[in-house]
């Protein structure tokens, strides 16, 4: 196993810590460059609804363009995933559960990214709204579970999380 | 649609580029960092033998572990998407192939980071080797086209990207 033998931040803003390790492998030492989240990881929601998922169309910036993805967000300090979980519901569909469960946890570019999405699970959706800090309306899209495939082929822009929780979900109903 | 009103770079390195920018919504103006990557993106190869689909274990910096993920890399300058995968291929795998083709595109997470990875498929490959940059030899791994989501349920820490290209390589089969 290759060993982490120094590492220092190179650079911090709100969002990002840019953080440069020497890592010593069997037979040479090697530099890296990481991106560590400042805070600690996010959630991703997937709102089940009888057999249909709810997913959200939303502005992704760094593209400049609409995404397909699911409620999402950073998990705010002293906060429990569950919690987290049930606040984006409320703030990004218009629904609250108090069936949520972790799933699974996904790994985005592991690496050069060390950001972790935990995947949660939500049945059992009531009507219900908390304000968030979107810039505008999220477009929620109810898809059947049998046309997910067809829906996420049509869509040009997908979050990679989402073919991640995708799996998580259907694997975990087996 | 939001409109970018404003881009400044806040931090160049090696491989990163994080940019401050401001985007106009219509009730509101926000603030976004963004990580940008510093080349021409990536390539992850899908390499298929007959019914068998080959992974690589490989050393993740960022969660300094190992990780399962499909051979992959940076497109080097001048360099074509089909030449790049099948560098890549010959550096990882120990295979090339002359029947390589772009299936999709992955986007990792939209919201902040503007990485696209091009998803190739490669078939018809030949034992080949080239040497590449990583520091340790990869481990290569044989998982039947129908074992996938069982090797994958096992798999511990999970580039999500395999998702993704999973996803393309199945339907574009269909």
């Amino acid at each position: 196993m290759p060993k982490i033998i120094k590492e220092k931040s190179i650079f911090k803003s709100k969002l990002f810590n840019i953080k440069q390790t020497k890592i010593k492998f069997d037979n040479q030492i090697l530099d890296y460059e990481i991106i560590s989240g400042t805070g600690s990881g996010a959630v991703l929601i997937v709102p089940i609804l009888s057999d249909e998922i709810i997913f959200i169309k939303e502005y992704a910036a760094a593209v400049d363009d609409y995404m397909i993805t699911f409620p999402k967000g950073k998990i705010d300090d002293g906060e429990q995933l569950i919690e987290a979980a049930n606040r984006e519901l409320q703030e990004e569909v218009g629904f609250k559960s108090d069936s949520i469960s972790l799933i699974d946890k996904i790994y985005l570019a592991p690496g050069y990214i060390d950001h972790i999405t935990y995947v949660m699970m939500a049945t059992n959706l009531k009507p219900s709204s908390l304000q968030g800090d979107e810039p505008e309306g999220l477009e929620s899209i109810r898809v059947s579970r049998k046309k997910i495939d067809i829906f996420l082929n049509n869509s040009p822009i997908v979050d990679s999380r989402v073919f991640a929780a995708i799996h998580f979900i259907q694997n975990y109903d087996k």
